[in-house]
C-alpha cells in the first residue's frame, strides 16, 4: 500500500491513510506500506538546497531531500502502532533498497526482502520510505520525482505481493479528464500497455517508470483514493464487491476489451516543419540528435515519403515552452542539417485514443478522423502505435475534440 | 566545529557558519563539523510525533526527529563546497556513531573515526549530524535534547582534535547572567569543573553531559559566537590574539585562578521541611526514594544534626512546578515516612558562587554570607561543595544578591 504526498500531508491525513492499512490487516492480509514525503516538504527541502548553491553536489541534494520520507515513515509507524497494529519504519538504507549511484535520478538495482518479509510474517507492518535507496558506496540516493510509485512497485515485486495499491487524491483512472468531460467514467480495469500510453499522454495518475516496472514484474496495480471512507464496504466501479479503484493489470485479466479505453489530451504543443530536407541516411539522426543535445524533448515525429526521392519534409512537435529554443538550435545548425525552409507554430493540442482492443479492430484511426471531421476539426498531424492513435489539432478545438471522441467511442457514463 | 540550531536556522546563517569553517581551513587546520537541526525544526518534528500518538514508540520518535540534522548536514556540505571547500555529509549511521539502544536518550558507545579522519586527510571537511547515532540493531537513535554538543565532543575525542569549538548565539561563558548584571564579564578560560557547576546551576551555554564527556576525554572546548565576523582578526577576551570566546579546559591550563569565577542564579525554587523525622538509617532513602519514584527532581538537601538523637529536621528544594506534587506524595506516604510536621513555601531563589580557587582559599562561604548580610538578605538554606557555595534566599532579593556578590568578588567589568 503506497500513500502519496497529499495522502500524508499532515498527521490527520496519515491517520486516515492508516485506517486503510488497518482494514487490510484486519481482513487477514500481510501488508507493507510505502510512503512519500508530506506534500510540500520535498519542495521546501529542494528550495533550501537551491538557495544553498545553484551547483550543488547531487549526493548532498539526496541526503537533504530524502529526509522528507523518513519523517512520514516514522509518523505512519507511530499512528499504526497507536491503532494496535505493530509497525516499524524502514529508511531505504535499512531495508536495504540498493540503487546505482546516479544521485537524484537513481535506479533501483535490487531489494533485499528479508527484513520486510520476516516482519510481515510476525504480523508487523513495515513502513518503507519511498523515493530513495542506498548506493554501492553507502550514500543515500533518490529516484527522482514521482519515484515513490516506483519504490512501491519494486517493494511489491520484492516481497511477492499479490497487489500494489497506490493511494492517491483521485479514485482511479478515468476514460478521460473529468474536468473536460463530466461524463468521463472511472475504469474498472486497464491493461499495463494502455496505462503506459495514458501516462505518457498526460494522465498524471501514475508515473511511467512505475508502470513499466509493474508490467515487467507483473505486479498488479490498483489506483484508488485515500479519501474514501476506509470502513465503507469495498465496491468496485462496476458495482460488484471489489476494489473501489482502477486495477492496472495484464491484458489477459481483462475479459471484455474495450476498443478504446480512454481519450487523452496534451495542450500547449508547438509544431515545427523542415521542408526539403536531404533524404539520405543519418539526416533524422542529425536533426533530433542536435535537439537532444539541447535537452529538447520531441514528441510526435512525422516524415513523409519524398516525391522525388531526393528531399523530404519532416514535422515534429515540442512543448510550446521549448519552441523558441528548438527553432534557434536548428537555425544555428545549418551547416550540419540542410533544409530549404523552417516553419512552425504554437497553439497545438494532441488528442489520442488508447485501447488494446485496437489490435484486433481495424478502422479505429479512420473512424477517429471521421468523428473529428463531423465537428469540422482539421487534423494537422497523425501518428499511430499498436494501441494508440494521436492527432495534432488547433488548440481551440481541444475540448470539443475530446468530448466528441469520448461520446463516439461509447465511453460516456449513462 | 559545532554549530547549534540558531547558528543554522536558515540557509543564510548556514553560509555565515560556513565562513567560520573556511577561515579555519584556510589557516591550515583539518576540520570536522557537527551540526544541529535548524532551530524550530526539532520542535516541529516532535510536535508531529506527539500529535500522531501520545504513547509513541521511541524508535519511531528517533526515526522522525533525527531527520532534522540530516537536512542541515547536507545543506552545510553544499554551502562549503560552493565556497571551494570539498565537503561530505555523514548521518550518524554513516560514520558510524555507535550508541546503546536507549532510544530518545541514547549514550554514545563508540565512534569509528576512519571515515572522518581519512576524509580530513584528503582535505575534505566531513559534516556530521549531531544528536544521533545508530543502535546495535541498526536503528537510528537520538541522544536527547542538547545531544549535539555531546556528539561534537565525542567526534572531537574520536578524531583526536586539538579543540572542539562550540558555535552558538552567545560569545562565551560569563561571570554571571549579563541581563541581571550588565557589568558581567566574559571569561577567558574556565575549568571543566567550574563549567559543570555553572551548567548545572542554570548557565545554559553548554549541556552538562557534553562538559562531563569533554572533561573525561580532556577535549578542550571553546564557546564562541557564530555571529561574530568570521573574517575579523581573532582576538581573545583579554585583548591578545587568540580565540574570541571562552576556553573550557583543564584546571592546569589556567594560570591565574580566580577564587570565584562566576555567580549563578536559579529562580522558582520551592522548599519543603519535614520536622521531627525519625533519625535512623534509611529514613533519607525512604523520603527521596519516594520522590524519585514520582520523577520529582530534588536539588538542595539539608539535614541538621538532631538535638535529642531521636529526631531530626530535613529540608530540601524542588522546582516550584513540582511543589504540589511533592507535598502530596509525601503526605500520601505517611505510613513509610514518619514525621511530625510538613511545611514549605514557594518563591525561593538559589544563588551560587563557583570557582576552583575556593579549594585553596578558606573563608569563601563566610565572606559570601557577610556580603549578603550587608544587603539585609536573609539566608534560608546553605549547601557547599568543593568549588561551590549555594544559598537559598527569598526570590525578591535574587537580582540584588547576584549583583552584590558579583561586585564583592571583583568580577565587575572595569
Amino acid at each position: 500500500m503506497k500513500f502519496g504526498g497529499t495522502s500524508v500531508a499532515d498527521v490527520e491525513r496519515i491517520r486516515q491513510a492508516a485506517r486503510h492499512v488497518k482494514r487490510e490487516v484486519d481482513a487477514g492480509n500481510e501488508v507493507a506500506v510505502v510512503v512519500s514525503a508530506m506534500s510540500g516538504k520535498t519542495n521546501e527541502l529542494v528550495g533550501w538546497v537551491n538557495s544553498a548553491s545553484r551547483l550543488h553536489d547531487a549526493r548532498e541534494y539526496d541526503a537533504v531531500v530524502a529526509s522528507g520520507e523518513q519523517v512520514t515513515a516514522g509518523l505512519m509507524a507511530i499512528v499504526l502502532s497507536d491503532m494496535g497494529i505493530p509497525s516499524r519504519s524502514f529508511a531505504g538504507w535499512q531495508v536495504p533498497i540498493h540503487t546505482d549511484d546516479a544521485h537524484g535520478a537513481a535506479r533501483i538495482t535490487g531489494i533485499e526482502p528479508e527484513a520486510l518479509t520476516s516482519r510481515m510474517a510476525e504480523g508487523i507492518v513495515p513502513v518503507v520510505t519511498g523515493f530513495q535507496g542506498v548506493s554501492p558506496s553507502g550514500r543515500i540516493t533518490t529516484l527522482g520525482r514521482g519515484g515513490s510509485d516506483t519504490s512501491a512497485v519494486a517493494v511489491a515485486a520484492a516481497v511477492g505481493a499479490d497487489r500494489c495499491d497506490i493511494y492517491t487524491d483521485v479514485d482511479g483512472v478515468y476514460t478521460t479528464d473529468p474536468r473536460i468531460v463530466p461524463k468521463a467514467q472511472r475504469l474498472n480495469r486497464i491493461a499495463f500497455e494502455e496505462m503506459l500510453e495514458m501516462a505518457s499522454l498526460g494522465a498524471k495518475v501514475l508515473m511511467i517508470r512505475s508502470v513499466e516496472l509493474a508490467m515487467a514484474h507483473k505486479v498488479r496495480l490498483v489506483v484508488r483514493s485515500t479519501f474514501d471512507d476506509p470502513d465503507a464496504p469495498q465496491i468496485a466501479p462496476d458495482g460488484t464487491p471489489g476494489i473501489p479503484g482502477t486495477l492496472v493489470c495484464d491484458e489477459e485479466e481483462i475479459m471484455e476489451k474495450q476498443i478504446v479505453s480512454g481519450v487523452t489530451l496534451a495542450k500547449s504543443e508547438a509544431k515545427i516543419t523542415l521542408r526539403d530536407v536531404k533524404d539520405k541516411p543519418g539526416v533524422a539522426a542529425a536533426i533530433f540528435g542536435t535537439l537532444a543535445d539541447q535537452s529538447i524533448v520531441v514528441d510526435m515525429i512525422v516524415q513523409n515519403i519524398s516525391d522525388d526521392g531526393a528531399t523530404t519534409d519532416i514535422t515534429f512537435t515540442v512543448p510550446e515552452s521549448e519552441y523558441d529554443k528548438a527553432v534557434a538550435t536548428l537555425e544555428g545548425a545549418g551547416d550540419r542539417i540542410e533544409y530549404a525552409k523552417l516553419s512552425g507554430s504554437k497553439g497545438g493540442a494532441k488528442i489520442s485514443v488508447v485501447g488494446v482492443g485496437m489490435r484486433s479492430h481495424a478502422g479505429v484511426a479512420s473512424s477517429m478522423f471521421k468523428a473529428l471531421a463531423d465537428k469540422g476539426i482539421n487534423i494537422q498531424l497523425i501518428t499511430t502505435s499498436e494501441i494508440k492513435t494521436s492527432v495534432l489539432i488547433d488548440e481551440q478545438y481541444a475540448e470539443l475534440a475530446v468530448r466528441a471522441l469520448h461520446t463516439y467511442y461509447g465511453l460516456d457514463k449513462q
